[in-house]
């Protein structure tokens, strides 16, 4: 295992140690996160009582595997707590996300949930959001429409693809990775962006931490 | 044909004269529309060279059946003109649409249009919108949440049914249908709804419309 995969495990193992027994757990999408879900899988199995409402299908295969029980949304009450992985972690602890393709799923738990815990090595923890593109989830009418009006509030779009076929969320919309540069108001961005027709959801997720979990040299530091 | 049958039928037909050789025109839903696809279809055949973009799969079928000729969204360079119609028209033009669960499609395309003529009968005409249930177009995953939230603002809501089985909008999406009793600032209350996540688009058109073609007392009137 190399040294960020090492720091994922730690990251993602300490964050399963968040849960307590009785709650309902908001499941994150990525490659940290696997490794929250698997702690969490051997905390069941150890006797932890938690019902678990994943993000993406991809988790959802997940916490099957490692036997976590998982509840519908339509059968909660309230979310305890979420656990979430993000491509970037600004110094406010808003968050860029979405390159996974998950992104309205994520939000709209993360949303939810009374405490939201991102798990982050390092390498995402940045001054600005902005270097990764800024996934916005749209609906595929008039998709071309939609890319020129976020074009005219200055960001670059590109259509993705996956395969040589065009990306399909898990909410059957398409994504467009689109480069704004540094974002120095991701508020006033996100809300620009959500405003207009033909967008679902954009991959700012602001004001909705309340704490980062990540590592410096190899050691856990913890934000809120 | 009853009276208020008459007045679609007017109103309709004088729609269709407003389009002019050249034109790519967006093609809106609705019982006043048939009679503006029906007359604009006589218009073809006599040798109107038009382009049409359809705003639902009923107008679509529509459009074929009137041999209208049909474009694709991604090989339009602009919309000239769009004609739809609307559940409630505000004395300022504004529009709460969606009853026939287009929104979404309908407002790409208006929204797009260098002008938007609405075409509905008197009986659309109202002070302050609100009368309509406003239908909200929502994501299917977590919809019970955003409705809690779409309550919290104050709009009582109900998930619309067909046939005892939800109803599934051309994007794959929900429809609530929600109840804020009059609606005085459409404005406000549409950018509120907008910014939650889950919600996909509303039905409030606000600032879009042109020209409203209609009719009092049998005869049609003009407003702009």
């Amino acid at each position: 295992m190399n040294e960020l995969d090492r720091n994922k495990k730690i990251i993602g193992e300490e964050a399963a140690k968040y849960i307590k027994n009785g709650m309902t757990v908001g499941l994150g999408s990525g490659s940290t996160v696997y490794w929250m879900l698997k702690k969490l899988g051997e905390r069941v199995e150890e006797g932890l009582d938690v019902k678990g409402i994943p993000t993406s299908k991809k988790t959802e295969r997940l916490a099957k595997e490692f036997h976590i029980p998982l509840l519908e949304f339509s059968d909660i009450q309230q979310i305890d707590l979420a656990i979430d992985g993000a491509d970037e972690v600004d110094e406010h602890l808003n968050l860029l996300k979405g390159g996974g393709g998950s992104l309205v799923r994520e939000k709209i738990v993360d949303a939810e949930a009374k405490q939201l815990i991102i798990i982050a090595d390092e390498s995402k923890l940045v001054l600005h959001l902005g270097t990764f593109y800024l996934p916005v989830e749209v609906v595929p009418f008039g998709w071309e429409v939609t890319a020129s009006r976020i074009a005219k509030l200055g960001g670059s779009t590109t259509l993705r693809e996956t395969n040589n076929h065009v990306f399909v969320s898990d909410n059957g919309n398409y994504i467009l990775d689109c480069d704004f540069g540094q974002i120095k108001e991701p508020a006033t961005l996100h809300e620009k962006l959500k405003l207009l027709v033909g967008v679902v959801e954009t991959g700012l997720f602001v004001g909705m931490t309340t704490n980062v979990i990540s590592t410096k040299n190899g050691k856990l530091i913890k934000l809120a």
